[in-house]
């Protein structure tokens, strides 16, 4: 099965206890789409950089599988910049700059190819773009499965409802499921955010792992406890990746298998950090993988 | 297998945005108790409480069948009373009044019937303290597991660190995880935490669940997701009442009886919480764990 990426292809400049990397390649399609790339090879690329962007980048991209036809390189302009430090718990993070640059116009015009995937990946972008997103498509995909932030909820709360309607997925962290919903206790808040459309609400808890409520279901996919998080950028969006590359490969999104989805993303979001940037997504094997999920099956399970 | 618990009696007065209780009965000791009485009869509590502490919370451990010939009344003194106010997220609270009364002597001698107990859980306390009550015993209990608090690394270290030495378990928070070990990983910290003595760590993450680590292996033990979270207080008690309590049922502390023990755990504190003190601890049924316990199951249950 065909899954697309709709996400920000950027440059990331990131700052931990641990060290300081230069610019390199970030944002969260490219997380999404790295990710996936582990679990299958139809994966469909739309995002928009600039003249600035290293055609080794692409290289890599294309390298993975990706289908860059999608991504837009306007000669021009600069691509998308975000720069950060963490704190020492990792947890928190305060954001030194924010270059949208290309960013600031992107509204993609999907290649004719990618209007039959059946698998959509919508990250964090202004929510009228998700939409014409959707409505490009031939028809509409098996499973559409979207990001957003709280941004959006206070600069375009109508555009977001709209959007949140028209999605089976809505996977966000625990403060925007909080603000969205106006419940603090989750499962409120899930099941509010299920009577706006979505039927699935993945709630990321960062390091205590991911909820998800799948109509009056629930499953917890834990975060793997790590030796050492050198650098939780893009985790959230491995996540995502991992859980759609699954869904996809396997063509099934009955809650069984989005169990399954969820271990895997919470694995390759387990990598993700181990290393500044993509570069410990890049370097895994099938059999790293493979093991880091015996890892999570043993973590949780128990015969009562 | 008998279970001896030292630890507070006390009374509490807590208040959170759904109401405000009176003067009820609290205390760690009192929560670990209650919620061993679920799964085991032989509990033998050790604690010390003021002339102003009610016969009918006496009567009602009695009628829990907690043994409680070793809780000290003090008639010409108070109990120890605690005070707090949780703010709207109930992750974080304030301490209103803390009157330490009777606490601030307690120096228990354990009755001659209580020295043979074969489990040992050791609340919150002076190390000290923690310590004499180790060396009372006829002989080493199957298994010690002791809690503690930043408070005793900040002001008798080196009394902590006698204490933890001669214990099988350490369970604390992640917070009290990283200060007593200097390392911000829960994995690194809990390592440095079993050079220190006790094989085992568990740490206890609130709403988050609780990891516990076993010599080299790990094991993660979500909390169950709750449509209201009335009143947290006691709930790290009741869980390590519910996990003291199937040890002690099984008189089996390996790896995989640990596991079943965290669940048990969870499932104690998740019922905890649902209503003001020690109320929903009193009025559960063995069906009502039944239940919860088949709800853990299915909520980190996958099939890879």
């Amino acid at each position: 099965m065909s899954l697309l990426v709709v996400g920000t292809v950027a440059f990331d400049e990131i700052e931990t206890s641990l060290g300081k990397t230069g610019r390199i390649l970030g944002g969260a399609g490219t997380y999404v789409g790295l990710s996936a790339s582990h679990l299958i090879s139809d994966i469909r690329m739309s995002a928009v950089v600039g003249g600035d962007f290293p055609q080794k980048y692409l290289n890599l991209f294309a390298g993975r599988g990706l289908d860059i036809q999608g991504i837009d390189v306007i000669p021009d302009q600069k691509t998308f910049y975000w720069s950060g430090r963490y704190h020492d718990n990792m947890n928190q993070r305060d954001t030194l700059a924010t270059e949208l640059n290309v960013l600031a116009g992107f509204d993609p015009v999907l290649p004719e190819e990618y209007r039959d995937s059946r698998f959509l990946m919508l990250g964090n972008l202004t929510p009228s773009i998700q939409r014409k997103v959707i409505e490009q498509m031939n028809e509409r995909p098996k499973l559409i499965c979207m990001d957003t932030m709280n941004f959006w909820m206070d600069t375009a709360w109508k555009d977001l409802l709209d959007v949140v309607s028209m999605v089976d997925i809505l996977a966000v962290n625990e403060e925007e499921a909080r603000q969205l919903s106006g419940k603090h206790s989750l499962v409120q808040a899930a099941r509010k955010i299920q009577t706006m459309g979505p039927p699935c609400v993945i709630v990321k808890r960062g390091e205590h792992g991911a909820l998800l409520f799948y109509e009056d279901q629930k499953f917890y996919a834990p975060a793997m406890p790590l030796d050492d998080v050198v650098d939780p950028t893009g985790a959230g969006d491995s996540f995502a990746g991992g859980f759609m590359g699954y869904l996809c490969k396997h063509d099934d999104i009955s809650f069984e298998s989005m169990k399954n989805a969820l271990i895997f993303g919470a694995a390759l979001a387990s990598f993700s950090v181990e290393k500044f940037g993509t570069e410990r997504l890049l370097e895994i094997t099938d059999e790293d993988i493979q093991e880091r999920l015996v890892d999570f099956v043993k973590l949780v399970s128990f015969s009562l």
